[in-house]
């Protein structure tokens, strides 16, 4: 799967799921290999609607059984790092936090607190899940496997 | 329209809107009269899915031509008000900040920087609108009309 049928595929997703973009936000998903080059199994579709010095807010979109490595979010510069919060919109996120695993159905929460490792891998239709959080510097997340690239 | 009724209407419209809720969260759904005892007219339905120190996210459920009264987050203990992103995700709303009227309709979105003037109405078909934010406070808010009561 190519990056320009990930973004394609997490477009109808979307449209599927009632989330309404733009088409500019369309063409700008975010497709996220994590330099693994296997998007079949570790990746993430991702639309950012905002990302200011205070408040991200993101849709990640999850092919079936596709997931996001473990990683954590350190402090920077004096400040804690990225606080997160996933909401599942459609279908079933697995995330496995502090060696707990906790299934997230629709309607579903979980907040991470900020340097927590963390991973989470969507079920066997995908899923659509909301991101809540404090500002989001993707390039400074910390990753277990060290051939992760974000 | 009491409380009850509004609360229903707006689990009602999320439901149609394909937003999920738990049971609770459908039975939590904060009712804002703004203390003005006319609901139909100045209103909003709320459902708060996270308010941390440092991050919130509401659902905002508006009825056909109902409104929030204008009003700004000052700063609060040193810090900058509250920063809120719009996002709308069902019907029209009209957002006047500034001098300005913006029309959002679904897909649209607007940042509304601290501690400046603003209010909104939905059009004729009501509205839903997910609202990404630093952390909400809102006894601090200063409405212009001074009936209000938050």
């Amino acid at each position: 799967m190519t990056a320009a049928e990930a973004r394609e595929r997490a477009a109808a997703m979307l449209a599927d799921g009632g989330i309404v973009l733009t088409s500019a936000e369309q063409e700008a998903i975010e497709v996220a290999d994590f330099g693994l080059g296997d998007l079949e199994r570790w990746g993430l579709q991702i639309v950012v609607y905002v990302n200011t010095e205070r408040v991200c807010a993101k849709e990640l979109v999850m092919f079936p059984g596709q997931a996001c490595p473990e990683h954590r979010h350190p402090p920077v510069e004096g400040e804690l790092g990225k606080e997160e919060t996933f909401r599942v919109r459609r279908g079933l996120v697995r995330l496995h936090i502090g060696g707990d695993e906790i299934a997230l159905r629709p309607g579903d929460q979980h907040t991470i607190p900020p340097d927590t490792l963390h991973w989470f891998q969507a079920g066997e239709d995908g899923a659509i899940v909301s991101e809540f959080s404090t500002r989001s510097r993707d390039d400074l997340d910390v990753f277990t496997d060290p051939r992760v690239v974000r």
